[in-house]
């Protein structure tokens, strides 16, 4: 993509009222514009690295057998009375909106807009279970929830209108639900691995519902983050503080001293629902004995924006932002410098040569921008490698590669660039 | 995918308040399930359709340099009240809703939710174009949009909730965006084409709005259609009904007599905008000369769930869907027909073959499910080729490969099935 023709601008400031790092450094990016407080939209560069999230999550639940639906946001209120939480003081995060009725606007029914699925879900999936062997089944979807949140100052990781990967599972009893539980675990941290929060992501024990004393969290340690986690970095396992009791630590077997108070960012979660919503709706199936027995239910869930703030988060240095080739936009940032002739010849031809490659680069092809200018925007995008052209290197027959992440800079001779950059052996581009 | 482990179940018959036969048979194959009157949820085989017509969307949107944003479902008053279209009266399909004011639930600021985004599309792009430099800029998004309809009766082709590709385009003047608005016709005739609406699908004159006498609808002439045009087959052109008045019939060059009466589904639309929104909501850019003047625009929408719909409304016969291989949500229904080992080997050898060759197929391993069932499910389905294994054609040796559009039959040798099928030239499977 060129960049004289990309819908992007980088900008000095981010607006006075946002406070979190990660939005300041996607807007002054150009990756999200806030459109008001806890709203944002993405524009092109920070919809890529969004859609790569959704993919390597879309990958990982399609492993275990995730199949991909779209449920609705405006959503009826009669599934939510059937279970209780249509009250405004039972779930306090509804937004609700009104049908028309003729001619009087906002006078017909009240609707809900979706923060969460189970309750549709389960109504939709009544169509689609009557027996034993219509089970198990696990779905999933992309789609926006919106959360009346009184406070919003997380930047892109905590919102009042977001896209979550919601699963639900829908199984025959507690064992077969608690088997695809721990493969749902299994996936999770493959996917925060993915996406470079590995090291940093623990599997924690937090607060259960009514059918569960726990549920499994995955906290990702950084300082912005909301929640605070006690983790044992040997077992690679953490405990949500509003679980941290004596007792708890005993149960789960981890020892006080051991453990380290950390601020987290919650990036996913895992909770058993049990029979809870089945009962509630009527979500039944014949075993094979013949009985109606309520199906036994999980649910799981992933915001892929929360990801990209937690990976802004940690990632950026004082320069900008830094991406993981996982998610970056570009994988690579090929920079001219200086609008001589040959300068754009070399660079237009490396251009050429490594989109015929199959590789994805941002071309810097800007005139009339002083070599800072570029450079820092270059810096504040993050894109993960960045190739320099310009007179001087031109002269030496080379090319320069420099790696966001550690600064380090290679020459590459200009006839050979695009061949070692694209050959995933040649040590000069890091894998995925 | 193998059909026992798939989400998706056949009905024989579809709610009763359903009245269009696209939601009909969308709901008895499996492809949507009716959340409520005008709301559609989207099942595997439906979102699998809709991404493809989406895809195709997004390669015609790209190829003449748009580029994908995101923009959000809630909206702030403000731009939409220095427009004029905040009020109910003006903009009648308003779903609005209230923030949270402390404990005081629904008692906050009132916001929209998005029923389209000329307004704060042009309130963000305030922060990218300052200068003649800046432009054009084509800009889009897959983006929810609710609108309040009173009646939503016409199945998936009118819902008060669907995503829309919507494009608006910024230029300098009005030659620089006619010349892109040509642009856009033209790409829309290739996506409709793509999507298998070619023959029936004309560029309309309808009525314009401040800026222009004119807008450009794309209507597919089909009897479940809301529209009302006159065409004129030989110049591919035709006038909205709402237009269709003598002296616009001179000034266009149509000639009365040749004029056919339809009915017509809009599927897509655009629209010159000129400089409403930007001199209300004063996005201006410097021109050559140092002047400030407002930005000259244009929007483009099209409804991907309406083009399913009316794809849906055009293909199907009596025996249910018929998809265009171009949006099928596979390309091979492979149709196992019995349990015995013989057949269960031979289509599970087919299947993996296929598979790795690339082909999406549906492998119909359902156990204990009559020949019949089996088949009129395939049919309900419309995936546009089927290969039936069954007893009688292995020991025969061959299986049998059906056209779903035509029913034309071919008896293909089971050792050459998979290479045949595989090969595009081999004059087997249809060519996208």
């Amino acid at each position: 993509m060129r960049q004289s023709l990309f819908f992007s601008k980088t900008r000095r400031e981010a607006p006075r009222d946002e406070v979190a790092k990660n939005a300041q450094l996607l807007i002054r990016a150009g990756y999200v514009h806030k459109e008001m407080a806890g709203v944002y939209d993405f524009l092109p560069l920070g919809l890529r690295t969004l859609k790569k999230i959704e993919n390597i999550i879309r990958e990982e639940m399609n492993a275990i057998g995730g199949q991909e639906v779209l449920l609705s946001s405006l959503q009826d209120p009669a599934p939510w009375q059937a279970s209780g939480r249509w009250d405004d003081t039972v779930m306090d995060v509804w937004f609700k909106t009104r049908l028309h009725h003729g001619e009087a606007f906002h006078q017909g029914s009240e609707l809900g807009l979706a923060n969460t699925h189970e309750e549709p879900m389960v109504r939709m999936m009544k169509h689609h279970i009557a027996s034993h062997k219509d089970l198990p089944q696990y779905v999933y979807q992309f789609q926006t929830k919106f959360r009346n949140e009184v406070r919003a100052k997380s930047g892109v990781m905590r919102t009042r209108e977001f896209v979550m990967k919601d699963l639900y599972s829908f199984s025959r009893d507690e064992r077969e639900f608690r088997a695809f539980y721990e493969q749902v675990a299994a996936a999770y941290l493959k996917v925060f691995a993915r996406c470079g929060l590995g090291a940093w992501t623990f599997r924690t024990f937090a607060s259960g519902g009514s059918f569960s004393k726990f549920s499994d969290e995955f906290q990702t340690v950084c300082e912005a983050g909301e929640d605070v986690i006690y983790v044992d970095e040997e077992k690679r396992i953490a405990v949500n503080e509003e679980v941290y009791r004596d007792e708890i630590l005993r149960e789960i077997g981890l020892e006080k001293a051991r453990l380290q108070k950390k601020k987290a960012v919650e990036v996913g979660n895992i909770f058993p629902l049990g029979t809870k919503y089945s009962t509630a709706l009527g979500l039944t199936y014949k075993n094979e004995e013949g009985e109606n027995v309520p199906v036994y239910m999980g649910s799981y869930g992933i915001g892929p924006a929360r990801v990209m703030g937690t990976i802004a988060e940690r990632y950026a240095d004082e320069k900008g932002l830094v991406w993981p080739l996982s998610v970056a936009p570009f994988a690579l940032h090929l920079v001219r410098l200086g609008e001589e002739e040959g300068v754009r010849e070399c660079a237009d031809a490396l251009y050429t040569r490594l989109q015929k490659g199959g590789m994805e680069v941002l071309y810097d092809d800007r005139p009339h921008l002083h070599a800072g200018e570029k450079l820092s925007d270059s810096d504040l995008l993050g894109i993960p490698c960045r190739l320099v052209v310009g007179n001087r290197g031109i002269a030496d027959g080379v090319v320069e590669w420099v790696e966001r992440q550690t600064g380090s800079v290679r020459q590459l001779p200009i006839e050979e660039a695009a061949s070692l950059l694209l050959d995933p052996d040649a040590g000069v581009m890091p894998k995925i």
